[in-house]
This record gives structure tokens, sequence and C-alpha cells, in this order.
């Protein structure tokens, strides 16, 4: 029997009793550490478990059978962090286990999916979910633009899921199947924003040598209204779910900005390191404003700190500077801002 | 302080363990007892966790404040059936939470929002989610139409969570403020997809009379490919994460004759009772179709049971009679069907 048990999002208290029952009852234990990762070792969970738990890599789990073999015969659990079935890449091996006739269960658990509505939006207005690739010198992928402003332009929240990597080999490494991997990178709501701009700047720029071009047929070029514009609201969240929770409403432009920046700007101090994930607003409905504000809701003056004098972790609001106005006006401004972007249909 | 904590999908052993500790902590625990319920009753709640838990319907937690001036001085735990943050109704807790200044913190689970990934369709695939009213003498709201069409013939798959009543009053009751609540009722797949048919006739049909009455300045007819045809597929969860768990690929319209039919019919007997929720999918990717099919990957001729030999529960496919054919074919032709329906572009 193969158990397929979702961890959930920050630590091994996140696992559910049911998936701690099951692993009990498992001769082997194996815990996904390529699609993402809990907020500390595997060898903690092994102890909180009483279990070896071993370590599986993409190659192990996709390539080689062993955990397959083993399920035909012994009870064997795949960990895996958040819900095992949000990532596409799990249902390979579950549909190798129904090939081979293996039963299988898979246990449920939270999933950055559902838990970032922590920051107030709606799920319901969320549009389709995009996956913001990391850009290397091998390419730029950019085909997550278009889904992003097909959202925006019907007035949906688009979740971005920003890239990770873990236990990459280099180009040369793999051409030389030298088994030296990369050290982790994350990408960061800054660098997201960089790369959803530069992607509409690009593409703009294909259309344009495209029509220079007298012997290309080309498809009429996008209306001005098909590109996010840099005031455009990002909603930044880092680390959902663990104690160290952050968020951030500010624009696109800003995030993009503090890239060049470098590290010592003030947005990288409120978001902190990974795991950090983006959600690009369409049309807000009141409520989500009054919740992505709600630093203002205690109106204690201290709105731009990075707690909340009650001790919750409620959004940091960095609206774009204007001389003369007071923090509430700019707040204000940026959203009217947000949604005078929108089609009026809205 | 107030914790508002997710219980999961199926059983009250679905908690997270740091749920399960957190509520040990508390000095009173209430569970919303009116947007889903566990497959069981608040007394195996209590006695799991050792609490007194309290049942908070409606009226008590969205009018009574007794939650929130509970959470000043002391630690009150508020559990919700799957994730606390899917649905809407909550965010008002934690907002008059925040206007109190009494710090809360929530504690993800799984959502049925996630966990529909079971049966194989992406979740990267999703458009908007609705919500599918139940239809009374009240009125017959069909808003979700134009939204599962606007995802459909984006080829994004549409999430339809069914609506559930509980503990509600008759308009005579509440008009004569009498506590005497209805028997709850639990919207099923095949009165959703009979909404949806007849969603889609109701549409037309004011494009129709409109048309006629010359006083009435109208926008032009929606094009015929702007309504669901009833061989659109339709895949259907029964209890997702319970042990009953039960799934079903078949049609709009199979699902909407079999309402007629009454409940003597096969279609029932595969699923079973509630909770239920459906999935309207858009194109499909052939890994998709796969997994919808998982049945026909074991080849034992017996595609057509309810549970597969190997134990584990996998989707039952319904497809529509065609004299002559094998099961298979008539799958086969059931999803290239679908298919056919979408946009060529697709």
């Amino acid at each position: 029997m193969l158990y397929i048990i979702g961890l959930g999002l920050s630590t091994i208290e996140d696992i559910t009793i049911s998936g701690l029952n099951t692993i009990q009852e498992c001769d082997y234990v194996f815990v996904d550490a390529y699609t993402s990762i809990l907020s500390h070792g595997i060898e903690r969970i092994s102890a909180f478990c009483g279990k070896d738990v071993k370590r599986a890599d993409r190659e192990f789990t996709e390539q080689d059978s062993l955990i397959i073999s083993l399920a035909r015969s012994e009870n064997v659990a795949f960990l895996v962090v958040g819900d095992p079935l949000c990532a596409t890449t799990h249902t390979d091996l579950i549909i190798r286990a129904i090939k081979e006739r293996i039963p299988y269960k898979v246990i449920h658990n939270s999933s950055i999916m559902t838990s970032v509505a922590c920051c107030g939006l709606q799920l319901y207005r969320m549009g389709e979910t995009v996956s913001i690739p990391l850009w290397t010198d091998c390419g730029c992928p950019d085909s997550f633009y278009p889904k992003i402003v097909s959202n925006f332009f019907r007035g949906l929240h688009t979740l971005c899921l920003l890239d990770i990597k873990i236990r990459e080999k280099s180009l040369d490494n793999l051409l030389y199947d030298r088994d030296i991997y990369e050290p982790p990178r994350f990408m960061l709501c800054s660098e997201a924003a960089y790369q959803i701009l530069e992607a509409g700047r690009r593409i703009h720029q294909r259309f344009v040598d495209a029509s220079a071009d007298p012997g290309v047929e080309m498809p009429c070029e996008p209306e001005p209204e098909c590109y996010l514009h840099p005031d455009c609201l990002a909603v930044c969240l880092a680390r959902v779910g663990s104690p160290t929770q952050a968020m951030l409403v500010t624009t696109i432009g800003i995030l993009a900005a503090s890239l060049s920046a470098g590290d010592s700007n003030n947005l990288s101090n409120v978001l902190g390191g990974p795991l950090h994930s983006m959600i690009i607003p369409g049309k807000l409905h009141p409520m989500e404003i009054e919740f992505l504000c709600a630093r203002l809701l205690i109106g204690d003056g201290k709105e731009d700190l990075g707690t909340a004098s009650n001790g919750t972790s409620l959004p940091v609001l960095l609206p774009p500077a204007m001389a003369g106005c007071g923090f509430r006006e700019r707040v204000k401004s940026m959203f009217d801002r947000h949604q005078e972007l929108l089609p009026t249909k809205f």
C-alpha cells in the first residue's frame, strides 16, 4: 500500500493526526525533498515520527522504481510538503501505482494555494494560478504573463507561485553527469515583480520587431491595456503558515525597483527570506481592502511598523512616495490607482 | 487570543498536531456548525480533544459578540471544517478581532478547494470557483452560469461548490421569529447539473423575450457557443478525504436526467449521499484524461464497478449509451465529444 501524505506548510507539527498515525503503520517512509521545504530539516521529521525517514530527490522518485516496488508488499509512506496533489509532480507516482495495481491513499493537508487567503483576498476571486520560473542563461520563459493579464482584465486575482530550485545541477554538471548540485535558489517577490514587468516589455518588443519586418505575417499588436502597469498592486507573502509569516502590500513597480536597490532596502527587511508567494489582485471588494489595510484599523500611528502593537502580523503597507501626503492618503491613492487601471466595466 | 483552527475535511483525526496542541491551551472551544460538517457529531470532537466544545451557529458567530469578548482575556479556539479562510464567512470575525486589538492566529488545514485534485484534474488549470445555490421558491439565482461558461471557453476547469443549508429557518419561522429550523439540505451533483442546464435555458429565454419587446433596448444575444452543451463532461466528487470518498466521470446531461429518474438509479448508488462537489472541466491534458480514466489502466474488465479490484476508489466512468459500442469506445467518445465542444483555438 502506498500512502501519499501532506505535511502542511511550515513544521512537522503541521501534519494531521491521521497522517501521523498512518506513518506509524508504515515500513518505509520517504520525504519529497525537491518540490518544497519545511522550515527545518529531515532529522526533525525522523525524530518526531520515530521513523528513519529517507530523502527522495527528483531522480529517485521519478526514475527509480524503488518506492513502487516496495509498496507492492509493504506499507510505504511518501511525505510531501503542503498538499500532495497541488503540484502535478506526484500524479505520475500515483498513476504508476495504479498501473501496478498497488492500492494508494492520499492524506490531504493545507496548501499554499489556499493558505494565501491569510492576506484577506478571497479565493473565490482567484483566476488561473501561474508559476513564475527563475530566469537563467538557458532561457527566460514568459508564458505566465498573458495568464496574469487575462485574469487581471477579468477582475480576478492571480496567485503567482514562485520558483524554487533544490538540488539542481548546472548545465556543465549535467553534461558530464557529475553529482554536484547547485546551492538552493528561491525566487523572491522582488525578482518575480521584475520578471513580470520585463516579460511585458519583451512581449511588446517582439510585436514591434515583427511589425518592422514586412516578410512576417503577424497578429495585431495587443492593445495598450493588455500590459500590466507598474502601479498595479502586488500582495507579497513570505513563509505562509509559519511563525515568521510576513505580508506586504505595495506595487509591482516598487517591488521591481527594490531589486536594483540591493538587499539593504526596507522591503527585504519586511518580508525576509524564502519562501515567497505573490498575488496580483484584480478588482477588490471593500472587505478585501479593509483586510489588506487592517493595520489602519488599529489606528495607533504605527501603521508602518513590521509587527502591529497586538503582536499579530498584519500586512505591511508600502505605498509610493507622494510629496506632502500623509501615510493614509498615500495608501488610499495606491488602491484608487489600482482600481483605475482595471477596465471601466468593473 | 483568538485561534481560528482548520479541522480538515472528514473526521477530527484530520486536525493537525499544532491545531490539537493549541486547543489544549484554550479556555473556550467553539466549532462552526453552519458552513460545513464533519462526518460525525460534535460529541466526538469534544471527546477527542478532551474539551467541552460548544456549537457556534451563524447568529452566534456573526451577531453575538461572546467569542470576541472572551478572547479579550482568555484563549479562545474557533474550529472550522476545512481551511478557515477558504470561505469568506470568517473574515468578518477576524476583522472584528483586529478592530478590538485582539491578537489572532490562523492554523490552516486541507480544504475542498485543493483536495478536489484527487480526481486527477490539475489545480493549475482551474479558473474562478463558483458556488451553486439551492434554488427555492424564494429565488433561482443563476449568476454562477456565466462564470462557468467563461472558464470553459478559456479552456479552464470550474470547481462548483454545492450549497448546503444547515439550521436555516423557513420564511414563516423567520417572520414569526420562531426558533424552528428546517432539516439540513445538501445539494447533490445531479441537482447542480440540472440547475446549470436550466440556468442556460433561462438566460437564453430572457434574451428571446427581450428581443420580442420593441420597447426594450437589449444587448446582442450571446453566441450559441456561449451555452454549455449537455454533452459537456462533469466530474463528480462525494465526501472527498473521507474513507467513503467516491468519484464519477459523466456528462452534465446524464446527471441532470438522473434527477428526474429518481433515487433508484445507478448514479446515486455510485456517489452516495452528501457532501458533493463538481468540476466542469475545460481543456484536458492527456495526463488528466489518463487519471480520470484510471480504471481503464487496470484493464481487468471491471471498469464499470464501484470499487476497483485493488481496493482503491478510482473514478467511476459513466459514458452515454451508444448502440453496439463497447465500454472503452463509449468512454473515448465521451471525452472526444467534450474536446469538440471547446473553441477550436484549443
